[in-house]
């Protein structure tokens, strides 16, 4: 690995990333800080250098996913002109297990490590809030996108954010369980049509086309 | 607490209400088999007799916390003569906090647990799909039932179920860790106006009123 060799923000983005893959792997409480060290190629003594505990490694490693997802988001909505074909960008990036070309995503396991966590841990509870609200606003920001142009009608933004994103959330906890009724693209289905009958907009057959670009 | 001289099954039960309450308050992760045998009043050993391990006792606990739901809701809603008096007693009845006669519900913090374990056991996560099919298929029978006496629009009440209790999941998380926009009162709103919009029936001020019955 020439860790060694690293400047520290790749090594710490590294132990980020290898506590990312571990605790999507093997769930939180069977993750021992030298599987996370095994997995990065560095000793346990620097994860702890740079980690107080594995509840602080668990919030900063879902921060971390989480910001990869919204540079990826933010990197394909850029390319979409409309805020309809924006808004189902989002879904599909979010419906776990949907667009092969991400694989699995491990988001959605770390984000129920971390609400078990905070149900007992203030910190956590305050860490969580504010990746909920900068879930919620990022779907807020495509939706008075929309209304502005004159796209959607007008509406309470913030409020269809808040119904979007917890259906999506709800949705996603069935999917990434494997759930035999709810499956990735019934998920897609459910939730463009809320959004599309909640927000205000026709889907035509061509948005529902995997990949479309609105 | 006598405990000798109680019938099994009544010790049995005690257990996992002990199991509930002590997995909730402390999370599982910090829980001890000698935690819950304290709450309960029994030996280490008799709990280990019943329950092989503490995610078989998470499961079950879970179970028994869910049959006690399922006990209140159709205890109350068969008092109700509207589909939409019944729905709305059971939007109730999932909010976290919502209803001072119920304290605290421990579904919510169990639920979460029992995600965190299914995610990397397939027992569990089967455990999981067979409770989630029940709390679709109970809404789904009010909608249904509100469907052949011509008081909602037809439609396809599964999906509908599927929306609603997926709703109710994503915002129950964030109420029962406290976020601060996110409320009780909040939830119910959001809930109850889309469950409206969705199953195509209309929202009176009388029907907003806690413990209004139809």
């Amino acid at each position: 690995m020439g860790a060694q060799r690293q400047p520290k923000q790749d090594r710490h983005q590294e132990i980020l990333d290898a506590a990312a893959q571990v605790i999507t792997d093997r769930g939180l409480a069977d993750t021992r800080i030298s599987d996370i060290a095994e997995r990065a190629g560095v000793s346990p003594g620097l994860i702890l250098y740079y980690f107080e505990s594995k509840d602080l490694l668990l919030s900063e490693a879902l921060s971390f996913a989480n910001d990869q997802f919204y540079l990826r988001l933010s990197r394909e909505v850029r390319r979409i002109r409309t805020a309809k074909g924006q808004l189902i960008r989002l879904v599909d990036l979010s419906v776990p297990g949907l667009l092969p070309e991400y694989g699995r995503l491990d988001e959605w396991a770390l984000w129920i490590e971390v609400w078990t966590r905070a149900l007992h841990n203030e910190k956590m509870a305050r860490d969580r809030e504010m990746l909920d609200k900068r879930w919620r606003d990022s779907i807020a920001d495509i939706i008075q996108t929309g209304q502005k142009t004159g796209e959607f009608p007008s509406g309470d933004a913030d409020e269809l954010a808040l119904r979007i994103g917890a259906l999506i959330d709800g949705l996603a906890v069935q999917v990434v369980m494997n759930d035999s009724e709810v499956t990735s693209l019934r998920m897609r289905q459910t939730v463009l049509d809320m959004a599309a009958k909640e927000i205000g907009f026709e889907l035509g057959p061509a948005d529902l086309e995997l990949g479309a670009k609105g």
